[in-house]
C-alpha cells in the first residue's frame, strides 16, 4: 500500500497548484447509506439473520475478489466484451465494499474498495476516449458516456462509505485524479448529455451531484439540480419537471421508465438527506414517488409492458426497482410496497433498504393492488396516454389485462404504434408487442446495439396490432413528424365496473387519414373470462388499403373460412417498411360476416371475431423474412385486409374461453360465445351489439 | 327409483335363465379402497385434516354435480365432443361419489353413484356401435373401446364402493343390464384388443378383471390374467412378460409407459388384496415396481422424454402416475417415493393413497435421486436400449440430462429415430425432440386424434437428431422391417463419474448401411457444465448422402461460417419423407476443421462443434412447410450435410457455457472453450482429443 500513498502525495503536490480550488473533502459519509443503516444492520443481525443472506453473499463474493489481483484493464472493449464486464464487475465491488465496510467496520473491505479507486485515479486522466466509440457520446472507461456515468453513480458511494477509512490526503489523491477529471468529462466534455432532457442526462447529472454532495463541492450539486449553466435550463428539477407527466409516466415508456428511474431515486434521496429544505420528494405534487408507483403499475405478473424499445426480460426484481421500492417505502411507510420488497426477494443495500427489510421481517406486508389506471403522457398530461384495465376483484397475477396505448411517440426509443393494445391473460402475453429487436451486452449479436431489425421491423407500425394504411408507417416513420403528434383522449371511463373504456383520436397519422380508437374491458355473465371489445375507425376521403395486424400467442386451431396456406413457396408479404420481414404463409378470404379465429395457449383458448365481409383478405403471416443473421424471433400474426373509401371502421372482439387440460384429458368450452357484432347507435349513443350463443343479445354502450 | 326395481326385478326374471350363471354379487367390497382405508382417512381428519384438501374438494364438485340433473346421453361425439366429455365426467363422478361413500358412509354420495350406474345399466343392451367409430376398435360409450375399458375400471370402483348400500336386487340389476354385458363387450366382441399385448389390452382385461372381483366372477378375473381362451396366450400375466423388459422399460416408450402403468398398477393392487397367493407385485423380480420406478427416471423437470408418440404436457402429476406412486410407495415404504407424491401434490383415494399420505404427514420423505440410468428394451432385455446420463452428484432439476435412444421400434407408436438423443439443461429441452403431431381432445384438430403430420413428419427420421441416409427414413419408414430390427448395445458404462458412455450399433437401418454411436457426458475441469461428446460412424460401402440434423432450442447467436438466409423466398428441404415440412431458411458451406453454432436458451449458450470440412453443408430448417391447418410448431434446426463414399464418421460436441444476465445486464463466457475435436486410436483405444482455449488439450477415451 506504502507505494500508493507516496505516489499520491508525490502527484497531489505537484498538481495540486492547478486544482486547488476545492477543500480537502472530510471523513464524513453524505450519501444513502449512513449511520443509521450500520444500526438497523446490526438489530436485523440479532433479530432475523436471515434476512441479511444477500449481505453474507455479498461477503462471500467479496472475499473471493480480495483474494485476487485486482483486474483494472485499459479500456478496450464493446458492450459485453471483456473490459466493459471488468469495469461494471470493478463499479459493484467498489460499491459493496464500500456498503461492507460501512456496515461492519472491517478494514478489508475499505482497503479493497480504496485499491480499487486508486487504480482508476492512476489512470483516469490519460485515457483517450473509448476505442470502439459509441455512436455520438463516447465514454472513457465504456464504449458510451452513459456508462460511464453509471459507474460513477455506484463507485462514488463506495468512496463516501469509506470516507472515513482515507487519510486526508488519500481522499484528495481521489478526488483531483479520479473524480474532478471525472465530472469534468461528464458535465464539460459531455456537455451536451448532461443538459439533455433525456435519460442519459439523468445519469449523468446523478452521477455529478452525488459526487458533489460526497466531494463536498457544491458546485457540481448545483450543476446537477440546475444544469451546467445553472440557469435551470437543464437540470435535475428541469427534468422532474419535462421527463414525467404529471400522472408520473415517463414518456419513453416501462422499460426506460425503470431504467430512468434509478439515478432519479438515488439522487434524489441523496438531495433529502443533505438538502431536506428542497423537499425533493414533495417536488412537483410527489412526482418521484409517483414515477415508482408508475413503474409498479406497468407490469403483468411483474414483467414491463415492451411497449416502444424495451427487452422483455425485465421485471420489478431489477437492482433499479429494488432501489426505487425500498427509497419509496422509507418515505412513504406504504405497506402495500412490500409485497412488492417480498416479491423482489431482496433490498438495496442503503439506509432505505434496511428499513424495508426491518418491516418485512414484521410482516407488515399487504397485497398490491392492480387496478386500472390511465396514465397521461407528456409534461403537462395532453399529450394522450396509456389505459391499463385490470378485472374489478382482479385476485390474482393471472388476471387479464387490458393495455391501449395512446401516448405520444416517446422519443428516440418510440415506436410508430399509435393506438396499439396489448393484451394478457393467465400469467401469458396473449396480443403481443415485438418490443425491442437487440441482445443486450451479446457481443455476437451487434456488438450488443440495438439490431439494424430494431428500426427495419420493431419500430414498423405493421409490427404492432394497429391499423397500417397503404403499407406504410405511421407519419411516414418519420421520427420529427411522429414527435409533434399525439393522440387526444376522447374518453376514460372505469366508473362502471363491468364495462371500462378509453377511446382517444389522432388526425393526420397519415396525410388526410384521421384514427379513432376505441377499447373496452367487459365483464358479463355471458363471458367465462373478461371480453375484449375494439372499434377501430379510420377517417379519409381517399381510397387506401387498411392492414389490421394481430400479433396473437399461441397455436392457430381454427379460422372460419377456408385458408389456403403457402405449402410449398413463402415469399414477403411486402418490400418495405417492415413488410419485407414476414413470410406470407396463407391467405383466406375473409368470412361475409364475421371472421373469427382461434387460438390456444397453454390451458386457454382465444378467439378473436371481426366483423368482415368477402372482399376483405386474411393473411397469416410470420416474422423472419429479410433476416440475414436469424436475430427476429418467429412469431406469427394475423392480418386483416380490407379497401376502402372514405370511412371505414373495424370492429373485433376477443374472448378468453374454456380449458385444454392435457394433464386430465379434459377439454371443455372449445368453442366460442360470440355468434355476432354489430356497431349500432342510439341518438348519440354508440352501442356494441354482441350476440352469443347461449345469452342471447348483450348491448355495450362505448361513449 | 322404484320403476327401477321393478323394472329390473322383470328383466332378471325373464333374463335369468340365459344369464344365471353368475351368483348374486355379495355386499362386500374387494377393490382398492377397503376399510383400512377409511380407517386412515378418519386418523388424517383428525390429526392432520388440511391433508385432506382433495377430499374436502371432491366433497364440493360432488355436492354439485348433486344438485343437477343427471347427464347420461346417447353416445355420439368423437374425442373432445360433449356426450365424450359427459360420459368422462360420469366415471369420475362414479368412482368419486363411491369413494366418499366409503370414507363418510353418507347416503347421498351412494345414492348419486346408484343413479348413474343405472341410467347406464337402462340404456347399455341397446347401444349399438358409436357413431364415430375410431379406426379398428369401436367403443359403444366412446368412440374408441379403449376409452369404454378406462370408464369400466374407474366406474366398477365406484360400484364396488357402494356395494353395502345396494340391495341384492339392485346389484343383481346392474350386474346383468350393465356389467355382464360391458363384460361381454369387452372380452368376446372386443376379443382381439382383449388378447393384444398392448396397452388397449391391458385397460380392457384391467376392467374386465376387476369387474371379476368386484362382482365375483372368477370366469372374468380368470380371463384377465390368463386371456380369453384361459389357455396363458393372451392376459395379465403374459403382458407382464412381454410389455417390459427385465428393467421394467415399456417398450412403447416413457409417455405411453405412464398410461399404461394404470391399469397395470390398480389391476395388480386388486389381485394383491384377493389373490395373494399370486405374489403378484413379486411376479417377474418386481417387474411392475420396477416400471413404476422407470417411470419415475423417465422424466426431466418432472416431465416425460417425449420420445416416440408423446405429448409433451405430460409429467409425473397425472393420475396414472399418482396411483403408481402411492401404490409403489404401500408396496415398498420407500421414503424417497414420498418426495415424488410431494411434488405431485395429491393422492390417489384409494388404500395406498391414505397411507401415503399419513407417512407425508409425518415427515417421512427423503429426495429421490435422480442417477444415470440405462433400460435394456425387448422382453429378455437383449433389444437395445435406452441410456440417461446425468452428471454425478446431481443435486437440482436443473442439471443436465443426456437421453441416447437405442431401442427397438416400440409398436405402432415408434419412431424412425434410431440412436437419436436428447439433452437437457437448466430446466430445458435443450436439444429436443417434437415428440407426436396431435391436440389431444381438441376436436377442431382432426377431432383430436394423431394428426396426418404425426406420420409424415413426427415419425420420419428427419424429424430427429440422428443420421439420415439419402433424405430416406430409417428402413424405408416401413413399420415392419423396423419393428423385426433393434440395435445391439456394446458398451454402457457409467463406472468413472467423469466420463460416462454408451455406444449401440445397428445394420441394415438401410441396405447396406449400419450405423454405430457412441454418446458420452462428460465432466472435466476445463468445461464449465457437463460436456456431450458423440461419435456417429456410418459404414457403407456405396456413395451416400448423409444428414445430421440438430434440433436446438433457443435463439441463433452465431455459426463460424457465412450463411446464406435465403431472405426473399422459401422453399421446402425436399418432397418427401418429412423434408417436405421443412423450410429451408439458409445454407453455409462448412469451416475448413470445425463447424461451430451457437445459441442462446433462457440465461444460457449452448455451443455445438463439429469435425466438418469444406465440401459439407448446414442447412439452417424450419419446420411449417405443407402444414395445410398450420398445426406444426414453427422450431428450428441445424442440418449438416455430407456426400460421403464408404465409411464416414460425425464427431461432435455440445457445450453449455457462459450466463446472458440480462436482469443485471450481464453477460459472461459468451465464448466457448473447444477449438478442436479429433478422433485418435491407440491401439485398440478410440480416444475423442479436444483442444481447450484455456485447458490445453483434454482427451476421453470412448471404448
Amino acid at each position: 500500500m506504502h507505494y500508493a500513498v507516496a505516489w499520491t502525495l508525490l502527484l497531489w503536490l505537484s498538481i495540486g497548484a492547478s486544482f486547488g480550488q476545492g477543500a480537502i473533502p472530510s471523513a464524513e459519509s453524505h450519501l444513502l447509506l449512513t449511520q443509521s443503516g450500520r444500526d438497523l444492520y446490526t438489530e436485523l443481525a440479532k433479530r432475523s439473520p436471515k434476512a441479511l443472506t444477500q449481505i453474507e453473499k455479498m461477503k462471500r463474493n467479496l472475499a473471493e475478489l480480495i483474494a485476487q489481483p485486482l483486474q483494472v484493464p485499459l479500456p478496450k472493449d464493446a458492450g459485453g466484451g471483456y473490459t466493459h464486464e471488468q469495469h461494471k464487475a470493478n463499479q459493484k465491488a467498489i460499491f459493496e465494499a464500500g456498503v461492507l465496510y460501512k456496515l461492519t467496520g472491517e478494514d478489508k473491505y475499505a482497503e479493497h474498495c480504496k485499491q480499487l479507486l486508486d487504480a482508476y485515479a492512476a489512470m483516469y486522466k490519460s485515457l483517450p476516449l473509448h476505442p470502439e466509440k459509441k455512436e455520438q457520446t463516447p465514454g472513457k472507461l465504456f464504449w458510451q458516456s452513459l456508462n460511464d456515468a453509471v459507474w460513477l453513480v455506484y463507485s462514488v458511494q463506495g468512496f463516501d462509505a469509506i470516507k472515513s477509512y482515507l487519510s486526508p490526503v488519500e481522499r484528495e489523491y481521489l478526488k483531483t485524479e479520479l473524480f474532478e477529471p471525472y465530472v469534468h468529462f461528464l458535465s464539460v466534455d459531455g456537455e451536451e448529455t448532461f443538459n439533455k432532457i433525456h435519460n442519459h442526462g439523468t445519469w449523468a447529472l446523478a452521477a455529478v451531484g452525488m459526487a458533489g454532495y460526497s466531494l463536498e463541492e457544491d458546485d457540481w450539486v448545483q450543476m446537477a439540480l440546475k444544469g451546467s449553466a445553472a440557469d435551470g435550463s437543464g437540470g435535475f428539477l428541469n427534468q422532474l419537471n419535462q421527463l414525467f407527466s404529471p400522472d408520473g409516466y415517463y414518456t419513453e415508456g416501462p422499460y426506460y421508465q425503470r431504467y430512468a428511474l434509478m439515478p432519479f431515486v438515488v439522487f434524489a434521496q441523496a438531495i433529502a438527506n443533505n438538502n431536506p429544505d428542497l423537499e425533493i420528494f414533495e417536488y412537483r405534487n410527489g412526482i418521484l414517488i409517483k414515477a415508482i408507483y408508475a413503474a409498479i403499475d406497468l407490469t403483468y405478473n411483474g414483467h414491463f409492458f415492451p411497449i416502444n424499445d424495451a427487452l422483455k426480460e425485465k421485471n420489478l426484481t431489477t437492482s433499479e426497482m429494488v432501489f426505487g421500492i425500498d427509497i419509496a417505502y422509507k418515505e412513504t411507510g406504504d405497506p402495500r410496497l412490500l409485497s412488492i420488497a417480498a416479491y423482489q426477494g431482496s433490498f438495496a443495500p442503503i439506509d432505505a433498504g434496511f428499513e424495508t427489510m426491518a418491516a418485512l421481517t414484521k410482516s407488515e406486508a399487504i397485497p398490491y393492488d392492480y387496478n386500472s389506471i390511465r396514465f397521461r403522457d407528456g409534461k403537462e398530461g395532453e399529450e394522450g396516454g396509456l389505459a391499463i384495465f385490470r378485472p374489478y376483484s382482479a385476485n390474482s397475477k393471472d388476471d387479464a389485462a387490458l393495455i391501449y396505448k395512446y401516448t405520444s411517440q416517446g422519443m428516440g426509443h418510440g415506436h410508430f404504434d399509435k393506438l396499439t393494445w396489448l393484451f394478457y391473460d393467465n400469467g401469458n402475453e396473449v396480443i403481443r408487442d415485438y418490443g425491442a429487436a437487440r441482445f443486450l451486452n451479446i457481443e455476437a449479436k451487434y456488438g450488443g446495439h440495438y439490431l439494424k431489425e430494431n428500426n427495419t421491423w420493431a419500430k414498423q407500425s405493421i409490427a404492432h396490432t394497429t391499423v397500417v394504411v397503404d403499407e406504410k408507417s405511421h407519419f411516414e416513420g418519420k421520427y420529427k413528424v411522429a414527435s409533434a403528434a399525439y393522440p387526444t383522449e376522447i374518453l376514460y371511463d372505469v366508473s362502471e365496473p363491468n364495462l371500462q373504456v378509453a377511446s382517444a383520436e389522432l388526425a393526420e397519422v397519415y396525410p388526410g387519414v384521421k384514427f379513432i380508437r376505441t377499447m373496452a374491458l367487459v365483464q358479463d355473465e355471458a363471458f367465462e373470462y373478461p371480453l375484449v371489445l375494439d372499434l377501430f375507425e379510420v377517417e379519409s376521403e381517399e381510397a387506401h388499403q387498411y392492414d389490421l395486424p394481430l400479433y396473437f400467442n399461441g397455436q392457430f386451431i381454427h379460422l372460419n373460412s377456408p385458408i389456403q396456406a403457402h405449402q410449398n413457396q413463402l415469399k414477403p408479404l411486402g418490400n418495405a417498411e417492415g413488410y419485407e420481414h414476414l413470410w406470407n404463409l396463407g391467405e383466406a378470404q375473409a368470412n361475409a360476416e364475421l371472421t373469427q379465429f382461434t387460438w390456444l395457449l397453454n390451458d386457454r383458448f382465444y378467439t378473436w371475431s371481426s366483423q368482415t365481409d368477402s372482399d376483405d383478405k386474411l393473411i397469416l403471416v410470420e416474422l423472419g423474412a429479410h433476416d440475414p443473421d436469424f436475430s427476429l424471433r418467429n412469431e406469427r400474426g394475423l392480418v386483416l385486409r380490407t379497401q376502402s373509401e372514405g370511412k371505414h371502421y373495424f370492429l373485433s372482439a376477443l374472448e378468453t374461453h374454456g380449458t385444454f387440460d392435457a394433464k386430465n384429458e379434459v377439454t371443455v368450452n372449445a368453442s366460442n360465445q360470440i355468434l355476432e357484432l354489430k356497431l349500432i347507435t342510439r341518438g348519440a349513443e354508440k352501442i356494441i351489439q354482441v350476440m352469443t350463443k347461449d345469452s342471447g343479445i348483450r348491448e355495450f354502450k362505448i361513449n
